[in-house]
């Protein structure tokens, strides 16, 4: 099963997943529709997505809730735990930094860096900002997965490049650019100007159909 | 065209903008294949995309850049310029309010809110922060489309109420939890740790593989 799930499915299992943690796990099941209606997707594509992870639903009964979770974060590679560091300690690399909602889904942040003088050793949570010079010895100390880059704009890609030259696979960028494509690196970037583009351009217009 | 367009195709829109704003815009033309390189996507899925716009590339020279820019914007109601607010001014709101891609994009933050007395008045860039108390009258003042939310999870869903009692029929909420569907309302949530989810998906796995 591994390897062969579609780009856009995995991107709706987190989506999923939130969902079962907000609803009641004394239920019996959930339905797809029901998931369907949290997720705000619609019911057919929630059936195909679960399907990939081997997982069917019961007639009448729907999903078991507790499996289901299990299922996706283990497809999520949840269960072990990754580090990250972020690289850039403004306004929202420090919002970054105190997200809970990375601990709860099994992310550690274990380094904060940023190369304005100012902001060094400046503690946020049980961690102090470094300079930029230390990324490779966390990096080895913690084996850190992922690197979160929430710097400006211009320096962004600079920052990725020291990222994996420092041997991290994985980035995430919240600067505002499209970072190069780097073989055998895994690069998301996060506009977040994108979710009101797209509000935007339902404005005006008929509420959005969902398929029932 | 207007209204035809399927949802996934609409999530993607604003990042071909991204991709047409960094790109040399003395070229005679884009094809869909460096947009989707740029973009990562694949270029048949581009093609099919930018066919909702009625906008079709000439072979051997591809798309008109700044045609296609500008249909992209009108799509997605870029043109007038949208009034947005931002309710909980802690890091993450500090972030949003400084955040210079809204206003390259046409967006226009004209209001800061945070129910802590202790942020009140406090300055950011242009505007100062304001009580709860005082969003009904900015959204009538300026006529305000989207209500940023980015408060704790726990008080999200009754902002949530509060924005549509004031008349906004769009939330983006950043919150960590899924709110409720209201009729008539356009709810998108950004979940910060979802990308990192999808991010560790990929992890020790083989490269994304990319349809060509």
């Amino acid at each position: 099963m591994k390897n062969n799930i579609p780009p856009a499915t995995v991107q709706r299992l987190p989506l999923y997943l939130q969902c079962l943690e907000q609803v009641d796990i004394n239920s019996v099941g959930i339905s797809s529709k029901k998931i369907a209606e949290i997720a705000k997707v619609n019911d057919a594509q929630v059936r195909r997505d679960l399907s990939y992870l081997g997982t069917l639903g019961t007639r009448g009964v729907g999903y078991d809730i507790l499996t289901l979770r299990k299922q996706l974060e283990l497809e999520l590679g949840l269960v072990d735990g990754l580090s990250a560091i972020i690289i850039g300690i403004g306004n929202l690399g420090s919002a970054l930094a105190e997200y809970g909602g990375f601990k709860e889904k099994g992310f550690k942040i274990v380094g904060l860096f940023d190369s304005d003088s100012n902001k060094l050793n400046k503690q946020i949570g049980n961690l102090a900002v470094k300079p930029l010079s230390e990324i490779k010895d966390t990096c080895e100390k913690y084996n850190v997965a992922i690197g979160i880059i929430a710097t400006p704009e211009k320096v962004a890609e600079e920052i990725a490049d020291k990222l994996i030259d420092c041997g991290i696979k994985s980035i995430l960028n919240f600067a505002p650019v499209m970072l190069k494509n780097k073989p055998g690196i895994q690069i998301r970037s996060v506009d977040l100007s994108q979710e009101l583009q797209i509000l935007s351009y339902y404005l005006d217009r008929q509420p959005l159909k969902v398929a029932k």
